[in-house]
């Protein structure tokens, strides 16, 4: 128990850092003086190193192999309960693979990516993909070696994944997204050709800057947001942050755009905000008081934004309101004309603009492609090729251009390897928790009808969040379901919700 | 010079530690969530110790000792640069004095006096002074203790001053408020009978919250404060503060005040911001990059509060644009009236609230009575009788009620003892370093009645700025004004200005 206290007291301290760390990224994305930018870097490098001395210490490690097997994962302190064990096996989980990287690689891999995202932007906006490529390459090559210094037995994506996902393999997504793959191209060009005849017009909105802000309050308001332990301020891209369970904060953007999405962007970020918010406090410092993974943290955003944002029931609740706060921005279209308008599916070049039936598709495409640039046997340079080939085959269209095709997304830039199938992870989970969820609360939608939104938060905090990372993701959903992670329930919702509309 | 370089390094890393310290500080007073409170204090406390720990490192009084005697201050290492020398001593001084309060020490301070600023809001919101008295003589206590810890050979509070004025003895301050002391409860009586006549009513413009926002940020403009390095917030109390020349922030308060006052406020903390953004940024990280001390950082604060605010020749400039920006707000009152509204002399009980020549009658009363609680001659149980006494021989008016008088200021509860002093020097210097100024611009007027503050901004960058804590405080004034400091030209000042109103 000793050694436990020891191992809390240093890991509390490394997660302040990395909570100050964080909170100096949020600041630099919001308030910062632009001219701050440089020594904001630095402030943030000396943090990260500060939390990886503690976190690669030897007295972290003597301390952490007295109670865990650091080879095996054994538990040797059998005195532990059941979530201490389960913290000592995260805790091993992330103390393994920091060690495996030296740091000379970390230092190479940052300024390599630190450069390659700078060259990026250059060439979307020139469309240049040549300008990429050999960033590209060389960024391929520090992934595999990555993946090398992690270690793997089936792919070497399996390493990478890891960061994202603990203890998920390549192969369980390429199960999860080969059912995906089966039916929903079919399901997306069924649904393409239906939406043919819907008005789009009926659906837009335009808000201002203070009314878009006042609109995303006015949504957390609704949700009863904690604004005791969180705040909404701008930035450029929307985002959701957290330091400790007591300071939350989720940012939106001011420039124009439709009412619809500024108000499921608000319950997609307040959905992470309010994980983190209720991730229990006593064990701060711990792996119990941490979202389980990338997916996982998804799943919630995406059951806000959704399964509740993204429902005829959510805006018989919210369109009234909306259309008191801005009578003027209003003409007579009812409810369910607007609400048909924003879920019109059809395929598109871009992945953030994309519907909820054809974006899983999108996922798929990257996810195929990183494995193989990652394997060795897709060249950089012939990305775009095989980009574009797999936007026909998947989506039937063909970008005019790289900036609208593989030059679209930052991640690979970053050295985000691995990410990208979180994100559909998120909707194949949170598919998964809503048809318990709807057994539980045969009357959530009239709920939300009347803007009580208590009882889902009551279950999500019962269900995940409370637990932190004493489960896996796999673990918590078979805990919560009673029943294996599939896709079944994801391609069941798509298909019966965008079916009846 | 590798020595230096190392030391160099050294304190950049604690320096860099200290300023995102100071950031989370000013997050704290604008945006951070309410329920926030509790770990940002760990937070806090953890970077001041990871600072502390750096600054008292074997690695760094090691690295100093080989450049620089740590008990004679003599210079070892002579290949180092006249400024490089001057960094040392203020390196030696601020180590010597942090190597002397032990670490039991510091935190018993921190505990006795977090608990004691709790203790006077309650005390001074229901005007008991007992409550608060068994707090502030534990205070006194330790900071007896902490002088004796630090040292000093003629009076106790030499060794307090030394941490808000390095170099300054409690004597020279003696002569120097002596002098005030002789001249201003004469002027002030005078000044306040030729005020009675003055209507106060001309210079009343009260602002809205939106508007002393706007007031502030045109001030900021017309200044051409550099929003690149800065930027200002809403605090509850106005204050300045800077991580770094390229990351210098200010803050105003919105409830509702006039707006002469709003101006004011805004100019004096601008004044603090541009010393902090003017500092050498190449020597970040070393005392050359400091602010030379609380006094010398007062006097650019007054120096743009009442040199440039509170004149005529400013409000020529400014009352149109306040016009063309709140035309409703504005009666039929011309800029003589209202800047003479705004200009009168009447004692009162309030610090914060005084006019400009009863202001350092309320410092010397403190600076008093703080030097004999200090030596023990005056017993805290004692202070509401001293203080009452103290205000009724020097400024000829006797609180009613603790709150309007000893419990007024937080100051004592936080144990800044040989603070106050800081506040009037300021003042001295200012002066000192004016009456060069309208020598070297002797248009200076008409400048500020055109709405040109460039010359200033050059003047004191070139003057003081620059330098970091090159020289000390005394050292500078004689430097620029070729005089030894004196308070005369204050007094001049203080005569001249208000005589001719």
């Amino acid at each position: 128990m000793d050694a436990y206290k020891t191992l809390e007291a240093l890991s509390k301290q490394a997660t302040l850092l990395e909570g100050i760390e964080g909170l100096l990224g949020w600041d630099q994305e919001t308030y910062m003086p632009p001219a701050a930018a440089s020594i904001r870097a630095e402030q943030k490098e000396a943090l990260a190193k500060l939390a990886h001395q503690l976190r690669t210490s030897s007295a972290y490690e003597d301390t952490l192999a007295m109670m865990i097997d650091l080879d095996s994962g054994a538990i040797r302190e059998k005195s532990l309960s059941d979530e201490q064990k389960a913290a000592l096996r995260a805790w091993r989980h992330d103390f393994v693979r920091l060690k495996k990287l030296p740091s000379s690689f970390i230092q190479e891999f940052a300024a390599t990516t630190s450069r390659a995202i700078f060259v990026w932007q250059q060439a979307k906006q020139e469309n240049n993909f040549s300008l990429f490529e050999p960033h590209l390459a060389h960024i391929c090559d520090l992934v595999r070696q990555k993946a090398e210094y992690i270690g793997w037995r089936h792919h070497p994506y399996d390493a990478l994944i890891d960061e994202f996902e603990p203890g998920c393999t390549t192969s369980e997504i390429d199960i999860l997204f080969g059912q995906l793959l089966q039916a929903i191209p079919r399901l997306a060009a069924e649904l393409a050709e239906g939406s043919r005849t819907i008005s789009v017009e009926k659906g837009h909105i335009d808000l201002g800057r203070d009314e878009q802000i006042a609109l995303a309050r006015r949504v957390l308001e609704c949700i009863e947001y904690d604004f005791s332990r969180g705040r909404m301020d701008l930035s450029c891209h929307p985002f959701s942050s957290s330091y400790h369970p007591t300071d939350c904060r989720i940012t939106t953007r001011a420039e124009p755009h439709g009412l619809f999405m500024q108000a499921l962007t608000t319950l997609h970020e307040a959905g992470h905000s309010m994980y983190e918010m209720n991730l229990p406090l006593e064990h701060y410092g711990t792996p119990l008081a941490q979202a389980i993974s990338y997916g996982m943290h998804e799943s919630q955003s995406r059951f806000w934004e959704t399964r509740i944002g993204r429902t005829i029931h959510f805006w018989r609740f919210f369109y009234p309101i909306a259309e008191k706060m801005f009578p003027a921005k209003f003409k007579n279209v009812t409810i369910d004309d607007f609400f048909r308008a924003n879920s019109r599916v059809t395929p598109s070049l871009i992945r953030v603009d994309s519907d909820e039936v054809t974006y899983p598709l999108h996922i798929i495409i990257r996810f195929v492609l990183e494995k193989e640039l990652v394997r060795g046997t897709l060249r950089p340079k012939d990305l775009p090729e095989a980009w574009n080939a797999a936007m026909k085959d998947t989506l039937g269209i063909v970008p005019p251009s790289d900036r609208e095709g593989c030059l679209q997304d930052i991640h690979w830039s970053m050295g985000s390897f691995g990410y990208f199938p979180s994100y559909t992870l998120g909707n194949i989970i949170c598919s998964n928790l809503f048809e318990t969820f709807e057994v539980a609360h045969p009357d959530w939608t009239t709920r939300i009808e009347t803007g009580d939104f208590e009882c889902i938060k009551t279950w999500l905090k019962n269900g995940i969040w409370r637990h932190g990372r004493r489960y896996t993701s796999s673990e918590i959903v078979e805990k919560v379901t009673g029943k294996k992670i599939s896709s079944e329930p994801y391609i069941r919702y798509l298909s019966t919700k965008f079916r009846t509309l």
